[in-house]
């Protein structure tokens, strides 16, 4: 298992949004345009087809489409990880394929989900992907979705037996965190998906961030991750708490929507207002922004001085 | 809308266990043999691709061979029901699209999953499968999975609408379940997806039953079905706790595997022990029964007089 | 333990609400006169100290005026079941020792709650609780308020052991019941805590019910009752759809309170407006009905003929 | 209310866990030393009746016992918080008025439980409490055993009324206890429960700690908040990571009993090992420590520098 442990991801790795058109397919140009837009910010590398990019919206084909924009347009300039977010392991093997066909650098899959799973069958789902794929695979936890906790011990486990390369930890339990960073053996690579607690997170120990809120203000992100690389964790927290208030965004939709819609809404809508994007349409069932609540994120972008 | 609702689906409908090759492949010539257990036991359509048939674990090219092989074998002798299970609209849309051209009688859906929903977002998404496919649609509520509840508010509104044609209620609320019953205008069909109260939701008014364990036993079903019919309540309670008896081999997995690995586990084990089937195999990544648990399932179909 | 088993609890023992008077204390007065209406009513138990009972907001000096004011004013004419409800077991044989001395028929008890609780734990809680009081013990089975599910093992082994001599199900959970009814060895007393599924949990086997709404219309409830127990199935099940549409009055209070509020709240207004009793106050932090909520509940009454 | 808010409470303030005898009395004896142990270790405050303390498990006499055990021996010395732990407004008003009796600094106050609540329910619940003692009131978030999790917007509009002073935080939800830090208008003391993430709440903010563990080394504990506040996050870190390693004796018990017993239950072996107490009996129904379990605990406390 070598070969997939060469390098341990570390930094600021957004999960790039998919922009989509205002009849509902991938938007190629601008797909391209948030990708240099990342770049430029100084992202460590790009997470294709996560939670942030609509994934679950998306079909294979457009899944498709996005791999194989970002990975032809990004060219081995930075790191590409790609999601294989499916509901068990036959399904998730055939976005491997893809995946693997496109050339990126990595995976991030989750436990199964809609089944009813045992931890016996979590550990024989990453094995697979792993032998299958011949990448690096990192563990996506993300109870909210999945509706499953990955225990630290689960965890230290698979990544004792190389076949996990990292996690990529989304649910909100720095203790849980903490204890996989003290419990590893080098290199697996510890990734915080919270926007809001990243410098705390690299003082304990983690590797890097992938923030939804990056593909808004990737500079943000990188300023606090190398401010806490270089030990300035004073300028990291002031940079933190500035992205905490900006995140406020994503509560804009309040409760006449689901979280997705106000969440990913409000990315896209902040992404269009700054010029990145076409269009700041989501997927179906979503519920899009009006007015009043586009307003409200501008207002946020002026403060936070992106517009 | 009136082309969807000529007929009220009533009576066993099975969700239709996916026979498996010990490769992971759709062994379609079990899959038949199994139709025609079915069939020959009376049951008064069939659900294929449902939970009970492994749906989350088939790959889309799978998904279309078990279509293909039920729906030709069928040839309209029955309804076919097919699930189009997926995370959100445009994938759900594009299991539709081949589920129509499979010729099937109707869809079964559930809210979107993995994301975090609304009311609003589920309505839409009922609305615009309702719309593209020009097929009846039944809610499928099976919080257990989907992780949300189905109101009988958000039921009997996209009702009244004509955009749901029925409900398969796997919720175990039968107080839900009859507020449905009370609050419905006809036609609008209830099928429990309960296989051990299905003499009680059939007393409160449903008008049908999609048991997994009639796999197993569809000929006991539909005497319990029948008997209701008839009014003879007594004896379909005596089918019923037979049924409930037989229900038990869905545990005999225990601890050491997921709920998924038991209960499917457990029909496929027993429909091989009955020689319906010629392989007992799951899908990845469910753990398979052992010798000692396909014995145990073995004595309970002796008991129950199916062996 | 047989001292303990003489009869089984059997038929309709509603959840006695605790009337209040305007500054939050318990209105004896009202009290009796509610007990006068279910006794007259017909029912066969009275369940003090319940959900429906406001146990949760009733101090124990208040929870001890109410057992003294039921157990003396009923002076034997019905069984006077106790609700022992606290957090874990020292709690619980404080209330159980005043519940004995006040004379009670048995006591109601849950599962320890607010803290994170084991079946062996379980199990040593109704073994001590039965131990200590010499009275039947009935399992509180309320996963809604104490965020476990007893499941039908934990019960029929308790059952076998003569700790437990029945169970108020108040899970919604109907398969389970099912398993407890056809699992148990006589005499273990099954009694549903829902107000809309009595015909049919009757017709599975169970041999009573302890309804909330049963304040309101103890008469609606016994003829149900007595309907199925002279086996006119047809006339049980009117009844109880009459008292289905009844039971919306608890959704009055929609999403502006909790469902405390809103339901029993509900069931006091509807005394009040029969005249039962005194006030319709509920305890803090509680939010009272407005008018607006109390006329459509007046509406409901009439609707059912019970204004 | 500016009475109630003169200093704002920091530091190091342990819940105080309650020794007691064989036979499931409080051992007063101990309990002295115990707070000895605490003060002597150099501790900000003292948190007495909080879930650590086994309050679930205490009567209303035993907690009195406490009370007035504690608050006598502390005489002043450092300020005592009182947890009023009950299930709604009434019940928790009666432990208040001991509380005050008892001459205590704070109160600390759960949401309701058992019952199900809504954030107005919630306030008027806290604004009585704080009306009621005339005591500083902290909030008690607490979602595993409460089932409700207080936002940062209830927290905070309750602070801005002067009804809060401060909130113990055991959520695990760092995003959300950064947003309360942010948020308030001074003084609002926000105090980590959370024993593995102290030095990353000091960090963002946090006031101070009320960790379980921190019975067992409250001198760890102590430099790790003394070198946070010195500006020394390297050996707060350090100091943290050592204390990360210690907690895992709470996980001792494992898949036989439950989490308190497990976890109350090792704090109070590695007391019993350390000599501050003379008994590790834990109250009905925990499931007591084996001699093998309480060996591993005693390896830790060695490992640990403790024994």
């Amino acid at each position: 298992m070598t070969k997939k442990s060469v390098t341990k991801l570390t930094g600021v790795i957004p999960p790039v949004c998919t922009p989509m058109t205002s009849d509902g397919q991938v938007d190629a140009d601008s797909l391209i345009r948030l990708v240099d837009h990342l770049i430029e910010g100084g992202v460590d590398g790009l997470f294709v087809l996560g939670s942030s990019s609509e994934v679950a919206y998306l079909t294979d084909a457009q899944r498709r489409v996005v791999l194989d924009t970002v990975a032809g347009h990004v060219g081995g300039r930075v790191p590409v990880l790609a999601g294989v977010i499916d509901m068990t392991t036959p399904r998730v093997l055939e976005h491997v394929r893809v995946a693997v066909e496109a050339g990126v650098s990595g995976l991030v899959a989750t436990a199964p989900f809609y089944t009813r799973t045992h931890p016996t069958e979590i550990r024989t789902h990453f094995r697979t992907i792993s032998a299958e794929s011949g990448l690096p695979v990192y563990a996506y936890d993300l109870p909210v979705a999945v509706h499953t906790k990955l225990t630290a011990e689960l965890l230290l486990g698979l990544a004792a037996e190389g076949v996990l390369a990292g996690v990529k930890d989304s649910s909100g339990d720095d203790g849980g965190l903490r204890q996989v960073i003290l419990g590893r053996e080098a290199p697996f690579s510890v990734l915080t998906g919270s926007e809001v607690t990243v410098d705390s997170a690299l003082w304990m120990g983690a590797d890097g961030v992938v923030p939804g809120l990056g593909n808004v203000d990737p500079h943000g992100y990188v300023r606090l991750y190398q401010a806490a690389r270089q030990g300035d964790w004073e300028a990291a927290r002031l940079e933190q708490e500035r992205l905490v208030r900006l995140f406020e965004i994503v509560t804009v939709g309040g409760g006449r929507m689901g979280g997705s819609s106000s969440g990913l809404g409000a990315f896209k809508a902040a992404l269009h207002l700054r010029g990145v994007i076409d269009h700041p349409a989501t997927a179906l069932p979503q519920v899009p922004l009006n007015d009043e609540e586009t307003a409200r994120i501008g207002k946020h972008l002026a403060t936070a001085g992106l517009l």
